[in-house]
Parts: structure tokens; sequence; C-alpha cells
């Protein structure tokens, strides 16, 4: 494959979104919008966070957009615009970069994305650098600084997934149940795009994306809000085969294995109805997992565990034993 | 430096732009606009696109933001918002990086843009991957798609110099006149957004920034608009020193030596007078430099030397000898 015919598959013909007005094929490219805009950027490096060993090329573009659209969907916002930069070492194939591509084009193609611009630059590392734009109604874009005392605290799916399949891929003594289950949620997870902008008539929610595990998010709405959470172990929710792993694996994946995907977040006693509905009229698991409490000296998250209460600290599963 | 102190050092205390609802600290950063938006990302690699030996890590900074804008500058938007990716090696310190981030902020400052998000991971070599977000009256984006028969193509500033720059930069062996202009030509370069974003009174304008050189760029407007572009060698600006370099120097980098971030462009005949009046309101260099005509069998760009015309390709500047 020569560079033409790479610009070439990577290029679409046609465009998905009406706000669009120019897409790749200029100095830059222009959109026009009603709705409050979102933009996040995250970058993906070989040997560190994916490696090709556990991933082929189109996995590993499919999970790189993936990750950022969930940035999206914990903001409450409908993904609607990509732009990526690579960069390609030798050791990479034209037709293998293209991989990538077509992986995140997949994704896109069912979250309605178009791509808008780019660069392919050369060096001696793959590394891909996605920037998302999604789209929210004025005013709605969710945060992590709006949780109160009172709320319930909830997560969508199931938790420690995406690692126990990371696992299942680099452990070649074993063999497990469903692995295929597993190493899907790792290789090619699904943001909860849908859910989330389908919360838009609940006026008040607070919502993190769950990329480092809900220990992690959880101390980063409690601390942006300015509140305790606490969390009961028992109501953390697993996929059926997830005991199948040592337990204390299954501790720490479920809090710090990160890169589910799922969103935690918290809403208000009045609207967890509604919420339930919206879960239940998108196909999503909606798990109430703990309560929003003033934070006393400091703001924390607590887990309840067999009746005793530890607290969880930001990147560390340590303080669970 | 640490990990904190660096973050602090990066983040911004208050936005300059009042369409900015969200920034850095949450999943994505949150904006709003009745203008369009306008978006682009590049992506520099050091020993591909920079190097230590011949920029400072402000400098690389600087440099890498004010290609982006040109960018914009190109579209005629005005620079709003930037995103920032940075790969980072061992061989760089947090201190060095934070002098990246402080070169891109200085050229920020004088832009009223604000950071609004980034992503900072480890890797083997140190790239730099910058999303910047404009905006631009509604409609009025500048696109290399609208050249007319008939219209002047004109050039902002001079030519050559970024280029001529860089040979002092890595020529030990001779010493030069006026040495220090043309090296900040290179280090860092001053996109052309106020003269850019003043042209909103003109209807139609055709513009490409000159990042690759004017050979490159006269080509693309010329595909793009389905037209033939002629210049006169003998009115290509380029500085009062620039003769001191070898001729055939001079040649090749006034037409390809690039990254001079000046605006290439089209203008109806009727406009010129309005376009003469904004380059002298904002102090920016202004010189017409050939026409534009009916493509004949395809698209094509000539350059009158010596009252010869000569085809003047993409990507090589042997067709001028």
């Amino acid at each position: 494959m020569d560079e033409f015919s790479f610009i070439n598959s990577i290029k679409q013909n046609s465009y998905k979104q009406p706000s669009l007005v120019k897409g790749i094929g200029d100095d830059a490219a222009v959109f026009r919008s009603e709705k409050d805009i979102v933009t996040a950027v995250d970058t993906f490096v070989e040997g560190i966070h994916f490696s090709r060993e556990t991933m082929s090329p189109f996995q590993t573009g499919y999970r790189a957009l993936a990750a950022n659209i969930s940035d999206l969907a914990a903001m409450g916002a409908m993904p609607a615009f990509y732009l990526v930069s690579v960069v390609i070492p030798k050791t990479w194939t034209l037709k293998e970069v293209e991989e990538i591509f077509s992986g995140m084009k997949e994704l896109a193609r069912y979250d309605h994305m178009d791509l808008i611009g780019g660069d392919t630059v050369s060096g001696s590392e793959l590394s891909i650098s996605i920037t998302v734009i999604g789209l929210v109604e004025k005013g709605m874009a969710r945060f992590r600084h709006t949780a109160q005392p009172g709320d319930h605290v909830f997560v969508t799916g199931t938790l420690g997934d995406a690692r126990a399949g990371l696992h299942i891929l680099t452990d070649k003594t074993s063999s497990y149940i469903n692995s295929s289950y597993f190493v899907k949620r790792h290789q090619m997870p699904s943001p909860r795009s849908t859910f989330a902008v389908s919360l838009a008539g609940i006026d008040r929610i607070t919502l993190n994306d769950v990329s480092d595990g809900i220990g992690n998010e959880a101390n980063e709405i409690a601390e942006s809000s300015d509140v305790t959470i606490t969390l009961y172990d028992e109501n953390i929710p697993v996929s059926d085969d997830f005991q199948q792993f040592p337990p204390s694996f299954q501790q720490e994946w479920k809090y710090f294995g990160g890169e589910d995907f799922e969103l935690l977040g918290t809403v208000a006693e009045e609207n967890w109805d509604a919420l339930a509905r919206i879960a239940n009229d998108t196909g999503t698991q909606l798990t109430k997992i703990g309560f929003v409490s003033e934070a006393e000296k400091e703001p924390s998250v607590y887990v309840i565990i067999d009746n005793r209460k530890t607290r969880l600290d930001k990147n560390g599963y340590t303080h669970l034993k």
C-alpha cells in the first residue's frame, strides 16, 4: 500500500454529521453547532498503552477511539467528530496503520462520527493521538463537581472485566471460562454514549467514566464535589464468571482495573426512578452501589466490606485488605 | 520538578475566552459559540520536525503552536483554544517539558487562547500533538477551492526566511548578515492571524498558509479550485538580506523552503484595494505575485523567470533551473 492509497483509505467519501461544513481537505475542518461543544484528547503509545501481543491493529484503533468517546459520554455529550495524529515507525506498515484507522472507523460508523482531520508523521515508536468533539444541549454538560449529599451513587455495566481480559491475554498458562467475553471487554470496549445522552431529561447528574477504575473515579468526584462517597462492596457489579479469578485479583480489578469505560455517577433520590427507566430503555445495566454524604474533614471515599468501613484511596487496593 | 508542580505549571488560573464553559479539570472541556468552529491537529516529533540543536524547548513549543495557529489563519479563523498531547521520553526532564508549554503559553497569551485539554504520556521519543480550535463568523471560513480566473495572487511577508534561518543554525562554517532575524523566523514564526481575521469584509478570498512553501501551496489552490496559477519570479518577496545566500538556495527556499507561515491567497480584482487597505491597517506586508486563469488540460502552477514560463511542480525546485 502506497501513501496515496493510504490517504484514500482513511478519507471518508461522505459525512454523517449535518453540522459539518468542511471535513478533511483544507488547512482545517469547519463545523457549526447550536449546541455546546465538548472536546478532549488522549494519546496511546505502543508498549505503554497497548501491545501487538494482546491487540490487533484494528482493535488498537477501535479501543483508542472508544476511550475517547467514553470521555464524551462522561460529559453527557453525543460523539460527533474526531481528529487523529499518528506517529508511524518503520516497524509498522501502512497497511497495518490503515487497519488502525479501520478499527476507529468501525466504531465511528456506529456512533455517526466523522473523521475531520489528522496528521501522519514518521517517528521511532507508534503513537496515536485522538481528539474527539461531541455535542451536548446548551448547559447540559455533566461535570464531576455536582454531586450532593443524599445522592445515590451508581455505575453502569460490570467492573473489572477489561482488566480480566488483559490477564487472560497475557497469562498463557491457564485456561478460563468465557474468556472471549473478557477479552472483548479489553480489546473492543463499548462506551456508554447512548445511555449518557439519554439522560438529558434529568437536571443534575454527576458523571465520570471508568477509565482508571472506580477507586480513582469516585475519589475524583468526591474531591471535585467536596463530598464523601461510601460504596458497598457487595453491590459492586461484576460479571457472572468473574469469581473464577483469585479473590485478591477480583478486589483489585473491580476497584482499580480500569478501562471498563463504564460510567460512575451520582443522582438525587427523586431522580432515581427516571434514571432506572432510562437504563432499562437503553438496555443498560444500572446498579446502585453507594451514597453521597457531607465531607467531614476532607472529601473521601469509603467502601463497606463485611460491615467494616475502609478508606478507598486513589491508585491502590492495599487498603482493601 | 515533580508531576504535581508540572501540572500546576501548565494549568491556567483563569480563562481568556468568554465562550469557554469548562476548561481543564473534567473528562473533557466545554465551550459554546455562535460562530463556525474551525479545528486542526498537527504533530511534531523530535529529530523529524525539530531538534534540540537548533531550538530550545521554549522555542519548540512556541513554533509548534504557531504552525497550528497558522492553519487557523489560513481559514480566516480567530484562534481560541488548544489541546496538547505530549509523549515524554526519559531523556527529557519535566522542567524541559514545562518550558515547551511555556513557549506555547507565550504565544497563546498574545492570541488570547486558552489551553483546554491535554495528555502527557511516557514513550521513547518526544512528540507534541496540538489540536487548535478557532472561531470564524458563520459561512466566512476561507477555503482553497474558491480561486477564480481573473483573481490576483498575493502573499504576505517575505518567503524563504525560515529556511534560511535553519541553514544559519546548522551551517557552523560561515557567518551571515542579520542572522538573528532569519533565525527568529525559523524558531519563533508569527502566524498571520490578525490579517486573516481582518479580511472578514471581503466576500471571497482564497487562503493557504505557507507551511510547505508556495510551490506546494499554489499547487494545492490550483488543484482545489481547478485553475491555473501563474507567478512572477521577480515579484516573489524576499527580505533585504536574502541575496547573501547562494542563488540556487534562494530559489529553492523561496518556493519550497516552507514554514514561513505567511499566507498565500487569491482575491478578485475589485477587492484588491480593500485587501491592500487591510494589509496597511494591520501592518502586513502584502505583495501581488501573480494571477489566476482558467485551467487548460489540468490545474497547474507556472512561474515566469526572465520572460520564460516554467511549470512549478509540487515538492521540487529542479524545474526552475
